[in-house]
Parts: structure tokens; C-alpha cells; sequence
């Protein structure tokens, strides 16, 4: 090895032992063992698979998952096929009424998110959740199909040892403030825009 | 129902319509049917889980899937350890060296990162993979463990219907002007920082 690269390594060492030095640290601040609020929010891509994600984090270690879907298509995508069939121990619901610029229906959105919402009341009391996926609930809060205080009372009143994630865009400032992590996913570029279709096992 | 009540309803069905316009006019503009490259980064949680939720969509179609991990701590997280157990049909290698701030062993790094990519390369040239994910691959650029070269062009030579995911921090401009999409997860906020523990089934 050559002097330049022997100073190198040396230069690199030392630069890792200072980031290990602030990781650590970091770490060692964060003591509290409890349930987190994660809101996943913003116009990019990976809301939702970041959700589904989560869920398989969970299934590893043989915790209960719920899985409560508001708004999305008549059509299963790819993640909700691989829940129905393989992953039966996982609960799963799906307000299954499409997006509400489909429906283009007011009273009947309201309906279904409240049918909705009476399936995810009883997750939020129940310990044995370890994870409650609430995915695209943010839309429920800005059509103001559900009513914000009760969602965000119901949130915060859960057992201490459960994790519940939010995904949507947008969704007020309430649902950011009880998150204890909030993700803001920015679309920096579309392949939508430059022509190229969504793609099956990936985008659905 | 009231007036004011159908007065609502009906601005709704307005405004939910012309939002159905607009959303069909991009989904009819964009004809191009083939695999995409999507780049997942910033600083915000959610990047990896949201390779794994793609991870799943693919396998709800019966897509073979190849997911291969750069850096990582030597303990296996949940959703590793789901892949190990429930997923044997998921082509899974993990380069396993730990974080390199951990290994504070740079010539270390670059030889584990040589043998990872050479796991990665014939995946790449294989049109039976539906789905490659390299995860946190954007670390061996920025440490530059990895000539970017040899993997951007391994990227764009892959098959035209196969997908790539690419997850990790930074990495470079050359990397964001491959691919078709590009998500920047931000941290708003993090429970680490309100002394939360990491937790278990849902951060790791």
C-alpha cells in the first residue's frame, strides 16, 4: 500500500469514528420505549409502499398488523393482492369505494369512510396491534368526510405499545402535530411526465 | 337534504370531475410501456420500507424479484428477516459488512462492496427479474467504494421490461439523471429526537 493510501484509509477511519461518535450519541439520548405516530405525507412516490413496508418490518417479528385502506381503487394493486393471499394474518379492510374523483358522490364517500372508520375505532383500543396502517386517511381529514378531533383523540388515546402510520397528501396541521415522525415524500421527477405508463408490480 | 347540503354536493361533483379530467389526460398521455428506474432519497424515513412495499407489489403478481443490501448492520431487521423466512422466492444477498462508520475499514468496505456488486451485475443482465432493488447502493458512490460508471451503465443496459429501485442518501447527480422517478423523503421531524427509542417492527 502506498503512503497516499495508507493516509487515506487513516483520513477515512477517523472521519467514520467521529460519525460513529455522533450516531452513538444520538442513540444513547433516545431512551423512551413506547408506540410512534408516523405520518407519511407529500406529492412524491412511496407513501403507501413505504406503509406496506412497514407492515412486512412488523409480520417479521410475528406482531399483529391492521391494515385499513380509505379512498383507493375497485382494482387490488399488487400489495393488497400479496395481503388477501399470503398474508391472512394480516387485518385487512378497504373503504374499496375508488378515489373521490371517481365517485364524484358526497354523501356516499361520507358513508363509507364512517363504515371505514368504525373498522379502525376498535384497532386503536386493542393492544394486540402492534401496527395500525391507516393509509391515504389524510384525504378523509382535508374532504372532511371524517371529523379531525375525533380521528386525532382516537390516535392519542391508543395503547402506549402501539405503532399507528398516516399516509396521504396534505392532511392539516393537527395530524402533524400528534405524529411523532412525519416523512414528507417530494416528487423531484415523474416517469409519468416524461410519457412512461405506470407499471404493474411497481407503481400498482 | 337542505339546500345549502345539495349546493355542496353538487360543487363537489364539479370540482371532483375536473380533477378526473385532469388526471385522465396524464394517465392517456403516458404510453410508454417499460420498467423504470426509481431513485428513493434524502433524509427522512421510509426509503428502504418503500423498496419492500415494492417488493411486495411485484410478488403479488408472481414477479421474480432480486433485492440485494448494501451496508447494514450485522443483526437482521424485520422485513430481512421476513424475506429469510417467508420468502424464499425472493433472490435476497446482503452485502453485511455493517454501517461503515462502523467498520471504520475503508479497504474492508470496497472489497465487500465488490463482491455485493458482482451478485448485482448478472441480475441486471437477466430479463427474468421483474424487480431489482440495491438498497442504501447511493452510500458506495458518495464513499465512492463503487466506480459510478460501471453502474450507471449496468443500469441503463438492463432489460427494457425490468425495474430498478435505488434507495440511500445523496449519491450524485449522475444517478438522478438515469432514472425515470425520483422520491426526496425529507425529515419534518423524528421521534429520535423527542428521546423516542428506535422501535422495534416498525424502525428496524
Amino acid at each position: 500500500m502506498t503512503d497516499k493510501n495508507s493516509e487515506k484509509e487513516e483520513r477515512h477511519k477517523k472521519k467514520m469514528q467521529k460519525q460513529k461518535q455522533s450516531i452513538d450519541a444520538t442513540i444513547a439520548s433516545a431512551v423512551k420505549e413506547q408506540g410512534v405516530v408516523i405520518l407519511l405525507t407529500g406529492d412524491g412516490k412511496g407513501k403507501t409502499s413505504s406503509a406496506f413496508g412497514m407492515v412486512l418490518r412488523a409480520l417479521g417479528y410475528g406482531y399483529r398488523v391492521g391494515v385499513v385502506q380509505f379512498i383507493k381503487g375497485e382494482q387490488l394493486s399488487g400489495e393488497e393482492l400479496f395481503l388477501k393471499n399470503e398474508l391472512p394474518e394480516v387485518d385487512f379492510y378497504q373503504m374499496g369505494t375508488g378515489f373521490t374523483w371517481d365517485t364524484q358522490d358526497r354523501s356516499g364517500d361520507i358513508a363509507a369512510a364512517e363504515k371505514t372508520w368504525a373498522v379502525v375505532e376498535p384497532m386503536l383500543k386493542d393492544e394486540r396491534y402492534h401496527l395500525v396502517v391507516l393509509d391515504e386517511i389524510t384525504y378523509m381529514l382535508s374532504f372532511k368526510y371524517l371529523d379531525e378531533d375525533r380521528i386525532i383523540n382516537a390516535i392519542k388515546a391508543r395503547p402506549t405499545n402501539q405503532s399507528v402510520v398516516l399516509t396521504g397528501r396534505g392532511g392539516g396541521s393537527a395530524i402533524r402535530d400528534i405524529a411523532d415522525t412525519v416523512s414528507e415524500v417530494k416528487d423531484i421527477k415523474h416517469a409519468y411526465h416524461s410519457g412512461i405508463k405506470a407499471r404493474k408490480g411497481v407503481d400498482f
